[in-house]
């Protein structure tokens, strides 16, 4: 029997895995894969320590960091957790099972695709779901945000005040973002929003050169001649496999203790951006997964 | 008048100056030093992307990382923080003011003392809180490391390699350090750990010539003949300058809200070392930063 699974390959994922390994607790980590919303972006400016380097390139300088140490890795989906008694039994999608004391899920999230032609294409080529990540990389654009949430208008507000001039595409026939938001966004008088709006497909072939989209009243096709498309339409918490032991939010959000990062069942923890505190940053991620290995050993030394 | 001034220049604080000022956020960053617990480390192998570095050039890396962007930064300790109506007025110990909308926390915490007779008289003539600073200064020599954490142990790995003959002095009944740092210890074979000793004095009048402890099981006084001594028995908050607009717990730690970091005080962050939130690690300071600057963003968009 292990003493702690993790499950994730990112950011959250790899340094709970250095942080357990140099706690010299026999730890197995399960990843799909070391790619993730890291490993997509185009370029990151914001990880403390390097000032420019590819999502990749940094995913890959984690990996390696964490191969130093003597960890089990298994590359495969994780397809279901169970409690039984005081163990976490845990099922990859090859049907194998690890018996562990511990689990943290470290899964993170996926961005909510639009699925229209072009969208995978041109993901960090004109296409981005991380305004904070990316928007640096846009001055002085013509920019379309697709998404009137909070998070659209925020996109927009912020990528106004990189030159932008701004549009919001809303699939619905009214905004979805906070009045307050709305207000802010009005007072830029560089953000034109566009309702009843269906994306149907991306413009470009080596980087984004526009949109096309249908009105959805008028039933006429349009195109928007924009440089970025920021695709902000919600995420998706990567956490089908752990329904029944822990409880969510209104987000899909797996609810934690934010002190320590447990769920509402002892011994299983969450970190990164698969659980309901503030994320959606590398360095925050990172922070969390070293967060949780170290609440994970205090419960091992219980156990 | 400044948006946001930040204090601290260690990992929480140089990481919430990246986040603000890649949000453009008019920020002023004051620390009296770059230097700090990270600078004070030997080498960090936790910290996700490098596998082993010295504390001084990891923290260097975050400095160069910060001044590639657009911040005003002020080498100076910070005497006092008010609040008047609904702006912070920061006092520099030169007595010059800065008035900002909001305030990040981030200045760590300072070694701790053992407050113990001989100790402040002789600190800088044997005594010493920074093995990184000062072990140069001992070769060939027997010396004590108090505290039997990592720090403790990383000073007492670092002492052999400088030929010194070296005992790690540990006040409770167990080592806290790593496994895999206490396996690294044993290796060197110059080590020898005594628990249960409580250091009564420091013997010596213009240097140290030695310390006199008391095992705590047979309530025996033992005296050892050391010429050099490092207090690795934890840090304290720096907060002298921020009395009344914060809470403090038991440890002396600022009470914040676990998921915005904000104080009792509107407008006021506190990240890294200096909150009631698990730390004391580079990367969960470093993600507490751009978790503050990110909240106090957000708080600046509704000032």
């Amino acid at each position: 029997m292990l003493d702690l699974i993790i499950i994730g390959g990112g950011p959250a994922g790899i340094t709970a895995g250095i942080y357990a390994a140099r706690k010299k607790i026999n730890t197995l980590l399960i990843t799909k894969d070391f790619i993730g919303q890291t490993g997509r972006a185009f370029f990151i400016e914001n990880y403390p320590g390097f000032e420019r380097i590819s999502g990749l390139e940094l995913i890959e300088k984690f990996k390696k960091h964490l191969k130093k140490f003597e960890i089990e890795i298994k590359e495969v989906g994780v397809k279901k957790i169970r409690k039984v008694e005081n163990k976490f039994i845990v099922q990859t999608e090859k049907r194998k099972n690890f018996i562990s004391k511990a689990v943290i899920l470290a899964s993170g999230r996926d961005p909510r695709p639009l699925e229209v032609s072009g969208e995978k294409e041109l993901i960090g080529r004109g296409i981005s779901y991380c305004p904070t990540c990316d928007l640096p990389f846009f001055k002085n654009k013509e920019i379309a945000v697709i998404g009137a949430g909070n998070a659209g208008f925020n996109a927009a507000i912020e990528a106004v005040r990189y030159g932008n001039k701004v549009y919001i595409l809303e699939f619905s026939s009214k905004v979805i973002a906070d009045e307050i938001t709305q207000e802010r966004a009005k007072k830029t008088g560089k953000i034109k929003v566009i309702l009843n709006a269906e994306v149907k497909k991306i413009l470009g072939e080596k980087e984004v050169r526009g949109l096309i989209y249908q009105d959805r009243i008028s039933k006429k096709e349009k195109t928007l001649n924009v440089q970025g498309i920021f695709i902000m339409i919600g995420e998706i918490p990567a956490t089908d496999y752990i329904k029944g032991l822990v409880d969510f939010n209104e987000k899909d959000e797996i609810i934690v203790d934010p002190k320590n990062l447990q769920t509402k069942t002892k011994g299983l923890f969450a970190c990164g951006d698969v659980n309901n505190v503030l994320c959606g940053q590398i360095v925050i991620a990172a922070g969390s997964g070293a967060k949780a290995a170290l609440s994970a050993y205090e419960y091992l030394q219980k156990f």
